[in-house]
């Protein structure tokens, strides 16, 4: 399969590039980028060699089509919308990184992203309703069959994979659920921003976004929708000095307050078994964002108060892996007949 | 005023010695640690320079008893115990920077520190019934009068002095409190200690103590007794890899849901009116832990979520001033009679 | 004395403001900055309360003049000289932070800032000859009676001040100096960068600017002067991860090998007698940059390898205050007759 | 081949265990740990899952020798000659990553590591002079017939891969050569060790061991034994808070000072063109310790300064991998006649 990375340079498309670049099903067929456009890949990035060392090439869908099967867009919310419908159009698969396929409707998505929505006047209300959420985990069957997927971020994955099974069995109330995520600086991506500072953010941390966070109404989406129940939430982001890591503390109440941790932790077992990149800790071991650095990895420990039936619910990933590239590339692997994993085998190097 | 600090070469004691070196109201009369008694301070820490140049004595009531008027104890929990009877009898005012005073049944601190409790046999519970709980923005008039104080740590002052003003005044809900605390490492202490390491905790972040965690039932104690009623909550405290600063994520329901973020700032703004070292923020400005760094300041933020009443109260502290020492200091000068920021107006360097 | 901060939202800016709001000596007039023009100095910094909070006024030489007796300009290299002679005929005094009046020949400027002389067309050699550099532990008369005050920056403090003794009393060799210097990334100021970026230098050191870099030459203008002879030297500046502080690793080779390090440790004693700022320690005693963070303080050590006569000399400084605008406002309360350390009293908070 | 790893719960068995876990060459035979023998691997490690589970086992040299083919001896210096004779001696062959034996002269080991050999009362002056030093990239011939093998460190591997192609040819100066070099904290170790603490590492810097540290003399031995020539060196090491990392900032002199950077580039890139793990660098690229994280590669970057002749030559490793145990696993390829590079093709994941 020849896979497009457009926009190859940020983060996300670094990823991709690592990931694909000894990747015996995929031969990366396409770099774009556009501030870089016109310079060679080993020349931006000599400690990520390239042996064809490809010219990183204008982005533009007659580029892409060219020359790839399938496109990861890793670009900035509003951007992919100029390039999908044409690109699925000329037969190209897509998986977008951005936000632009992640609501079912896009009028929700012009009230949340409604700074883009005033440059981007986007008028395919129907690709985002035959866009499929990308949480492999969750979707894996409309994954395989899709010409469109959008994969999530990292808040949302970080939160949603230990959610699900509570939610989906209805073992916690759809009242009272609190994530309170923290975010390694790499998520806000690559692009020069004083607030990503190391001088600005090193040695100190700090919440962002509450209430208000584009991400608490993705995540009350798709936890509804898993669910069945309309679901309010509380979603509060804190930026931390690390590179790399997500860690995400979720709280809520059991309906059956009698449910012990082991309980919990069984049923996190149960629902994953057949998901070899989630792990289930024993009940006491807590997770440090370090255990996943560098893989498609997540740990989940659960721990009830058994005074009153309150749960909290730990989970870690590495936000521009399991949160981003390695998400899509489980994707990618889903939508071309491969085995969910293939090529995502990466072990962690403590310390 | 002669002042012996007790425990001098952790951290606590070094910022005591920092904070009354040039102070006008206090003479450090007695440095005192076990493991390098005999050794001359300079030595030690050539960077904070002493001009007397002390030598760190033997850790002793007779050596405390004969150089101080009041003992600023900054040792393990267990130890403060076996000194305070002592010191008390032999009229020096105590200031405890331990648990081992902060509740007021020894009962209940054998419970929760069984390890200590095993070690060391007490029996003062009329020492635990006579101290105050020396969180000054609450309990001042008290403290004034007290000859035992028991200065709150870190992880309780962050919770509480956000909580007060909306427990006192039963303006959230008793039910459904959670606080998610990130604290540099420099709270767990000067000790070697494997789980501190740069090499482990760098680069990494994770939760620890989940639902049991020793601080959880002092913060209940307090809470319950601001509250007038029985309060159990969720407090999950993690590890941040910075050196100083500890951030407190609240949250909770509003009783009356038609109360807006403003009010609340108001409310907290009133309370605190007379506190110059508590700031309340703007609604919608979030502060960092930056912010407090080297300073025995506390800033607070608050939003509520307008569709259903739910709060976040965001709180901001120097883990070793505010939540250690300059806390200790607020409750010295209080007891002596000076003003309870006297010595305290530090700046912060930014960045 | 009525000071003007220009450029006060930059860090250099930010630490004037820290440095002069309680300063008894000085008053701030007057805030420059002109992406901040018209806003209030307390929105943009909330934790660093001013309490008129003045206005932040466009940069111009009238709004400098009118209220201001002396400025600080804490400006991007080639802006300082679009200002300083209109300021200068206006009987303002000035204090320049930037490289525009480090060389004594306009000519050498428009040789290593090449860049900026093309933007900036300067022509005022003559105050390039009139300006005094403004090392005060080394030009202290000269700056008394100065109009203009060239300041260094971090780099040549670091590597001047330990090595200004050694080569005015001809006791290392001219020729084999290395200085190898490691900065935290706030000596790359508060313009977003990528560079910069925690994402980009977390976890990583780099060194930069071989053999080239613009401060080679200012160290070597500065070090043959104070030697009397022509001093070719290599410099490699380093980007550590931390937020504030410099350390420099001085080699060189006695002239007399015979020296030991206590003799050299004494002649470092001998010469900074007289400034309290200067710490030198014990043989065997290295610094650690927490030592100095938030002061104006340089500790120095020093070491022979007395199989050879090599020397090894070790300075720390914070990168913002001894190595910018402490030293600023040393030349500060030079030119305004007050003690040098006047204001700069600061301890450092360890850890 | 059945490969034991012994002390496999520091910093360097955990990489052996990560290294060898799915390497198709190897089987890890044995786990010996003193402090955790008896407990289960994962219990220890839940993060690095051994599907087999082991035990991880006593030290002792039957243990050892009852499964294995070759040992590799993780453990503090002293410990591993009181095993290696036996180990030969039942045919095991051994790899040591102590510095045991990587002076030829049991003498000189005696001197540098005095402390060491006040407890063990080593015999084995025969075992010095056999062990080869294990730096694949020079003494590849010897290490394929050796039985045992000195495996370098950090300190060492990057300081000589980069000069040894200048020392073997004669091309800089054997009197003047300056490393300054700077280690992530993982260098240090994993025991509990208060100067590694985040708390008093973290947002700091120092120098250490200066002049005297024990690696200068082992620098200077290999850098004497592959020149020709006695070297008497200045090595300064400093400790930089990254977990993972080491930068050596190498001066000389050019025998030749007409040679151009380009030359010096030349020279390294023919010198080093068999192997793939050494990287050079063109002239003004200069590299990032996160450029080799959890790699096996060394990046070098080279630059004469053309007044004078003098030569800056900059090295990156991975403190952990070719600094020790990917190094080490290079041996074991070697002298189990497999490609030196099996198993540790690993990609950095940047950032």
């Amino acid at each position: 399969m020849n896979v497009a990375i457009v926009g190859a340079t940020g983060y996300g498309g670094i990823q991709a590039v690592n990931l694909l670049k000894n990747n015996k099903n995929y031969k990366i067929s396409y770099l774009g980028g556009n501030k870089t456009s016109g310079t060679k890949w080993n020349d931006n990035f000599p400690f990520i060699k390239l042996y064809s060392d490809p010219v990183i090439e204008k982005i533009s869908v007659e580029n892409i089509s060219k020359k790839s099967d399938i496109a990861l867009l890793c670009l900035p919310n509003g951007i992919s919308s100029t390039l999908t419908r044409e690109l699925l159009d000329n037969g190209i698969k897509v998986i977008d990184l951005s936000a632009d396929y992640r609501y079912k409707s896009l009028q929700n998505w012009k009230k949340v992203y409604s700074k883009e929505a005033n440059i981007y006047k986007r008028k395919d209300d129907d690709l985002c309703k035959e866009a499929i959420y990308g949480l492999p985990e969750i979707n894996k069957d409309q994954i395989s069959k899709a010409r469109l997927v959008a994969c999530p971020g990292c808040y949302p994955t970080s939160a949603l994979i230990p959610l699900a099974p509570f939610l989906s069995q209805g073992i916690i109330e759809n009242e009272g659920i609190v994530i309170d995520a923290k975010s390694g600086t790499s998520g806000g991506g690559r692009e020069p921003n004083q607030n990503l500072l190391l001088s600005e953010c090193g040695e100190g941390l700090s919440a962002y976004g509450l209430i208000n966070h584009r991400h608490t109404s993705e995540i009350e989406q798709i936890a509804s929708s898993i669910s069945g129940n309309d679901i309010e939430l509380l979603f509060t982001p804190h930026l931390i000095p690390i590179v790399r890591g997500m860690h995400s503390t979720i709280y809520g109440r059991l309906r059956d307050p009698g449910l012990t941790s082991d309980d919990c932790r069984i049923l996190l077992d149960n629902f994953y078994r057949n998901f070899k990149n989630i792990k289930v800790l024993p009940v006491n071991s807590f997770p440090s964002t370090k255990w996943v650095k560098n893989t498609n990895q997540v740990y989940i420990s659960v721990k009830v108060d058994n005074r009153n039936g309150k749960i909290i619910i730990l989970s870690v990933i590495d936000n521009l892996l399991k949160g981003q590239t390695g998400q899509a590339i489980q994707n990618l692997n889903i939508m071309c007949g491969f085995p969910m994993d293939d090529g995502l085998q990466m072990t962690n190097n403590y310390p």
